[in-house]
């Protein structure tokens, strides 16, 4: 992350991921950040609760980010992560027309950007936003794998 | 499809399909079978409706069929679709453990089955579904070229 609010933005969004591990989802965070920067929503997961497959963070603050910018497109809107997306995550970032992506630890095996269907790279993504992954790192895998291995 | 009831449960995705045209969305229906093939949820999409760039026909089935069924995996439920779903559906159709999916039309741009992100045929995809693909594609994609024909 190059700026302030970027990391502010990212710190929000591992905030959304301790409180999904703390109702028993597995601690993905997300948040939208505006064109100018400023925050415009936030969510974590939300699969279990809501009996909802779709109910991952990513999809939830990309919804309430519309709902907020009264369009289904997110024209410079940016998305911070802590996770790499899923496909189906990856497929909604681009359809809602998200500029820059910005997630924390790779996902080798349920990741969509740089593993598996790698959706912004075939020659058919219609958009694609700008991508920086592997943030915070050690925090971001940090939490996964606490949260994995307290379950074994 | 092999069964009468296959048969009218795309009849049902294609009537929704035409729904949605009338409301100036693409138009792309949908249908969740429950396990011993009865009718569970029905959609169209409503991306522009509902300022929801993840309200696919697809997505909406997916999310009514799991409240109906009050868990978010659909295990044993097919999905009938009219169109060859997109990378973002065919992840959710991943995540909701769908066991068959049935579409019409393939969408060599917009698809992530048979194109594109192919997103079952990664090897990091934990569970894929039996696919028919190229069903009724005279009608299913009948469907789609009127309607952009009609707005160019």
């Amino acid at each position: 992350m190059t700026s302030m609010r970027g990391s502010r933005h990212m710190e929000r969004a591992l905030a959304e991921a301790n409180a999904a591990a703390q109702r028993g989802e597995v601690p993905v965070g997300a948040v939208v950040a505006a064109p100018d920067g400023t925050f415009l929503s936030a969510a974590g997961n939300r699969i279990r609760e809501l009996a909802d497959p779709t109910a991952h963070a990513e999809i939830l603050a990309i919804r309430a980010a519309c709902e907020a910018f009264g369009s289904e497109r997110l024209l410079g809107c940016d998305l911070y992560v802590t996770l790499e997306p899923c496909a189906m995550c990856a497929g909604a970032i681009s359809l809602a027309r998200i500029r820059r992506l910005y997630f924390g630890a790779g996902d080798p095996k349920g990741g969509g950007v740089e593993h598996g269907a790698r959706v912004f790279a075939q020659a058919t993504c219609n958009h694609a936003p700008e991508v920086y992954g592997g943030l915070d790192e050690e925090r971001t895998g940090a939490l996964l794998r606490d949260f994995f291995a307290a379950r074994r």
